[in-house]
């Protein structure tokens, strides 16, 4: 269905549409995401199954089966405790499509069946009857050479694909990437999370920081030098940005003395919960300090309150379908940041949550005024069609088409990615449609908006 | 007005009521309400005058009358304090009629055209000339046996309604409809928040419960026992759900002595406000494992502040239209609740708040993971057109359809029954027909989708 | 374009032409707004080049062209620190055009195309190839006797004009408006923020008050005197309304003895910031209290954070564009004063504030029961095509249409008036024809609302 999703006022699906194609073609730009470098490190990587390749890795997807009583077991996600998981994809596979009308107007039912007609050219609907026979199509597309990371990389028309990686990670596979001397731009981002926020492992990975960065870390002052360290190295290494998840937006600069007693608990696992939440805020001021000499674009998440089930936690581990959104406030908590540095010529801070009240109350404005602050794409759950439209009627108004940072396709399905571009720029299109045939903005400004949500934003928004 | 209230553009309008023909006949299946089983005990129930049946007991339709300076007493509604309030019922009528206009675009407004129109037959609107004429009209129609409320059920194609009765009731009516040979379906609905919420009448009501259930209760165990013996006589009468309210959704397990030192204070008429919310919180823990044993399904409705305006309170009463929304949270308040029971095979609790923010960013998620997790439909303010299509456009995305408990007319107004799923089916079909037209689903699910909100979802979330 | 900013779809368009036409030459109230009165007292009053009429006074603007790294000196902004901000109106206006794309789609856009267009006759759009000859087509329009504000109050069929003034205000503009004979209604607004919060100015604005009240202020009885003289000052001077802002809607009744202590505590430089708080949530209780007494109209604004933006404010002052929405509460908060004033019968208490979630979760469930309530417009950034259509969508089918307040322009730019009053009409026009359209009202319901979101209301909540 070429003119899917848009309008079906005649007048505005007619404009959504060669919106639409001005912009469908466009490289697509792809500052943050969870795709694994060893993808294109190894040049004959394999996806494996059908299952390995489209359930397993896929929270959106067996999150929804679990909550209809389906267990992970089932679904061959791997235990913890040793307990056998289901091995069998064929069988897997099945189950899946037993209970695909669970999907019905959810985006993961959109982005499986565009995915399996834009990337393998099958257009039948999942059922129980056809699981076997599309399970056979897939795996024999998969094994084809077609299916290799790097291929596809052409066929999507990928121009860079950013991944995000710890903060004590070698790069290796980066380096191994572009030393193959194959010609995909590959970069990493620089995602200390594990090394600021005092928690369980917190002082296993500052000995992994001391190692990695060839610093004896021993109090505060050096490891801020280990993190400039890493910094350099990262950007050495292509990166353009940095990223930050933080369950509140709270920030707080704190003296010297505090930062280093702090510090010292941590390392003794002696800091108590409010130590970590006021270390954790004022280590966004001193990453926001660093991104304001050195140039990092500052990604900052809000709002995830991560593995909220612990029984499936302590089951399956982490990324599991069961982070939750909670509510979000950044007037207050990030006004420490701001007086330091919201108007720094340097700095860019973009900043993600999972509450869309916060999108006209607090981040449109505070974007439409802070030189610093640009507004990243509906995040997690609101990645969806409606979620879209959403943000975009919440936030345009208030801080303009160009305090906004483009799009994110954020996942680690990679095979998902051309998918996720093409319902944003169709949602972007059919938006733009109702504003232009409406007269809110003639045709000029209604593609130069979508050039610029498709493309322009993305790359300008991260340095790219 | 046949097609009323669907989309204006064509192809939507035409698919929206095809779905809705579908589905505008299937048989009303009523979960969660508010009418008085006496109307059902009773074969010769007599609603008494048009007042007495559209306008004391329906407090959306006084509510928007006070807030324009028109007194409840000229309204009819009985007052506390021995003032006389107005018996003509024509009087009332008519001044009801005179201000109709402030009904305009409101769902009252709808519900009563539509309900006027539907079970009456009258199409004329109301207005100051036509009101004794109406009035006059449905008087008549009243008086008549096709208005007993057992010949009604048979009209309006009800397959099942839920009364909702506190743990104390004895049942009578339900017993008395059970032993009257009457082949419609009408049972109770297990309500324990009197017995449960530490406040002013608590201690009355838990001798009252003592009573009832033949038990002696003198410390947490025999109460607790008093409430499962309460519980099991409610499901011997045909319930299959308990019902339970709360300002916030905040549990918390309390250990075996905190609550039996709380459930003592209490009894002594000194338990303080935060013992009463801790017991709150501690017993819809109890009443979910109840739930995982029992089978009930567990509903609970947070976020409404009873009485909010206390001169009126003193005046007339509760159930006023002075019961206000307040902000909720559930991400961290159902937490500890979760954690215990989420992932249980038996127990299913369904949510209805007043927050509409919670809707995306909570309930949805929420309910997208958990098994036992159910969202009920908008309750209060939101059951209008608007908080329909707000609700499955925050919520569908996210938490899929099959995730949603369908419909609830929650009414005391049984009259006003089959208008409400009317609007309701119209809402769906609407929604659907725009998520078909634009290509999101096929026929096929569209279909399924609408069966499944008319009727389905219902019937099997409620276990009927 | 006649039609613009309807519904594409023919028939909701062709009903918005027919109710916007009914409604669009209706004379302008303008219960609330910031248009400086001497512009009336002068009759020969010049507006300057039209940077000074357009760009410096309108934070919309600079906000924008900030938030993208144009400092406010080089858009002319005045400095505090003698740092010299540019001059030269003609760079200034190239610099605005130049980057006139930062505008697409947002209300300022639209706002200045149609003055443009509806006030000066300039339908071009704004660019850097035609800034200079607009620049003086403006500058040329603005030197002539039709262009004066006395002559454009006729050209725009302004019925009333409210200002807004500081409680000390001598109101000597107002006087010498009326003294001159001029047949236009220029009236006053008593706002006494500045003399309520206990802050940084307080005191000296304290002394300022007991002069201009010709009262000796020595304690708390004696300024609320002052006050209530003030109140008598402005009443007689023509005044219908108070307005008062708050970051938040506490209240609090205080007892004589806290009020008095805290009084003094504030006089001597003392009163900590708790006290502060306190004090402001008791005066506005008293503040109800007045109104109650003497029928001015109490106006209520919560939840801006002025001048988020310290380096911003200690370089150019307030209302630069810094000022941020936060989160705000109304159903716990003004408790107190719905105890002791909600069903009172002479008190009119308008809200207005910036977070859209209270609008269907507390403001419209209040104002659907309590008589004094009335909701103020959307505010600040909500004053918006998408704002107002979500306020309608969230308020009326809750609070009805009759306890709403009908439109306030709350500008400081005059001749952008008629322009926010169109859009507001059109927005109304557009949203009741879908409502006429799809059958929930009729053409009798339709008309006469639009008229009363054009006008009716305004006059009758301002008691005008």
């Amino acid at each position: 269905m070429r003119n899917r999703y848009f309008s079906a006022q005649p007048a505005i699906q007619r404009a959504a549409a060669q919106l639409y194609e001005s912009a469908k073609d466009l490289p697509l730009v792809c500052p943050h995401g969870h795709v694994d470098p060893r993808l294109f490190a190894d040049p004959d990587y394999d996806f494996g199954s059908p299952v390995d390749l489209l359930i397993i890795p896929d929270h959106y997807i067996f999150r929804m089966l679990y909550s209809q009583g389906i267990s992970l077991d089932a679904l061959g996600i791997p235990t913890l405790t040793g307990a056998p998981a289901e091995t069998n994809h064929r069988k897997i596979w099945q189950l899946v499509c037993d209970n695909w009308h669970l999907f019905r107007a959810t985006p993961t039912g959109i982005w499986i069946r565009d995915e399996l007609a834009d990337v393998f050219g099958i257009t039948r609907k999942l059922n129980s009857a056809n699981a076997m026979a599309i399970y056979d199509d897939i795996a024999a597309q998969l094994a084809s050479e077609a299916f290799r990371p790097r291929a596809l990389y052409e066929r999507f028309n990928i121009e860079v694909l950013a991944t995000t990686d710890t903060a004590t990670d070698s790069l290796e596979q980066h380096i191994a990437i572009r030393e193959s001397g194959w010609g995909g731009r590959i970069i990493p981002t620089f995602r200390p999370d594990a090394v600021v926020n005092i928690d369980a492992g917190w002082r296993d990975n500052i000995e992994l920081l001391g190692e990695t960065s060839g610093t004896k870390i021993y109090n505060y002052v050096s490891y801020i030098q280990a993190l400039e360290q890493r910094r350099a190295f990262f950007q050495s290494q292509g990166a353009t940005a940095t990223d930050h998840a933080a369950l509140t937006a709270y920030t707080e600069l704190l003296d010297a003395a505090t930062a280093e007693s702090i510090f010292q608990r941590g390392l003794k696992g002696e800091a108590s919960s409010d130590d970590a939440n006021r270390f954790t805020g004022h280590m966004l001021l001193e990453m926001a300090r660093m991104s304001s000499e050195d140039g990092l674009v500052m990604q900052l998440h809000i709002g995830s309150w991560r593995n909220h089930n612990p029984a499936l936690y302590a089951r399956h581990g982490r990324d599991m379908g069961a982070d939750m959104p909670t509510g979000s406030e950044f007037t207050r908590n990030l006004k420490p940041l701001l007086d330091r540095f919201g108007n720094h010529s340097k700095l860019r801070l973009v900043l993600f949550n999972l509450d869309e009240t916060t999108l006209s109350r607090e981040l449109a404005p505070l974007a439409g005024h802070y030189p610093i602050l640009r507004l990243g794409p509906p995040w997690w759950f609101y990645d969806s069609w409606l979620g879209i439209i959403r943000f975009l009627d919440a936030v345009v108004e208030t801080a303009g088409m160009y305090n906004l940072a483009g799009f994110n396709d954020d996942t680690r399905a990679y095979p998902s990615i051309p998918t996720r571009h093409d319902v944003w720029r169709r949602a972007c299109a059919h938006w733009l449609a109702g504003q232009l045939v409406r007269g809110f903005v003639d045709d000029e400004d209604a593609h130069a908006m979508m050039r610029a949500l498709a493309y322009d934003l993305a790359k300008d928004t991260y340095r790219l």
